[in-house]
């Protein structure tokens, strides 16, 4: 494979959407074409099948029909846009992959390794040659986005979830410490892109680039 | 599980409409509760996605994108309508089901075993009570459709991918010959039902309905 497969996890509100423009940036002046994909999505079957996992109406949906399609939606992207990508030499950034699985689904729903092997089978295999985990405390994401106080019951079974979710990520961390990255998320906005840089750099010289 | 779970397997032409009203007398005489459904779909969730694979606009699906496409509809309706169902002791009379996907997508477009682990995550390992398998030879099943005389090169690699499928479902019926009951469809209607209440019968007695 000639290009490089850069995906960008965690929890909203921790800066993903800034850091993949700092990370563009980065590839842009190199002088190498950048594609920008996202999950669930980026083919037209795939969004046809984010339509329904995002559907109110559809909220009978058991948790393995959700892991199966999000997996159905991930395959079409791997084999429709990202492989043929990063066999041109592209610079593939993907906000969310299987992590995010792995973490929402493993972890935060507690449907366990099933999650891992699924999608295994959805991407035949492909990993990313770099994840960046944008890992913030629940609390203080919560904070940023406004919502403060005591919290109600749904909101304390959400915030559970959600440090499962951190654990999950935090796990693959320790068992993958080459590929995945964790940024400090409780940082500046600029110490972080200099985080990034730095493991940017270290890549490409590994690469040659 | 207190109920019955049934399931019809075969190409098309092979008869499996009839076979299943004939299946569904079979137990109403038997004063027994029936609900009669079928895959892909079964639910609203399942008929959304049914519509997805079965659009012609979807072209470029791939192979593995339609494998967990389909496993999905089945999780749905295996944990909304067929468990629900057999937990009230009812006869669930279903038209293909995990046996499909393996005879088709890891036989015919040789995705080999992964279908059948993917398959068990799907269903949480449910299994049929009784499987027919209603087997024609898919050269008579062409005639019978009316369609005879030389064949093109699409259409003998049709013929190709039917025997594969034909072959999967001779390979299942061998490692699984208690559940799984070869019927042969070359005979008459009514020689066919009479083989199939043949094994309702024994059925029904081994768990003294």
């Amino acid at each position: 494979m000639k290009g490089l497969f850069i995906t960008l996890e965690g929890g909203d509100g921790a800066g993903k959407s800034t850091q993949i423009r700092n990370i563009e940036r980065f590839f842009d002046e190199k002088g190498l074409v950048v594609m920008h994909t996202r999950e669930p999505g980026g083919t037209p079957i795939g969004e046809k099948l984010r339509d329904i996992l995002l559907d109110k109406n559809n909220a009978e949906m058991d948790d393995i029909t959700e892991m199966l399609v999000y997996a159905a939606s991930r395959a079409q992207h791997v084999r429709e846009r990202i492989l043929p990508a990063l066999e041109e030499g592209k610079v593939v950034i993907c906000d969310r992959f299987t992590d995010s699985s792995i973490a929402y689904q493993g972890y935060g729903r507690q449907l366990g390794e099933q999650v891992a092997e699924v999608n295994r089978r959805a991407t035949g295999g492909l990993e990313p040659d770099i994840t960046f985990w944008l890992d913030i405390d629940p609390y203080v994401g919560r904070e940023r986005a406004g919502n403060e106080g005591e919290l109600d019951r749904l909101e304390t079974e959400e915030m559970d979830f959600h440090c499962r979710v951190r654990d999950g990520y935090r796990e693959l961390t320790e068992k993958d410490p080459g590929r995945i990255k964790r940024i400090d998320a409780s940082k500046t906005i600029d110490e972080m892109r200099d985080d990034i840089y730095a493991c940017l750099e270290e890549l490409c010289r590994s690469r040659g680039l």
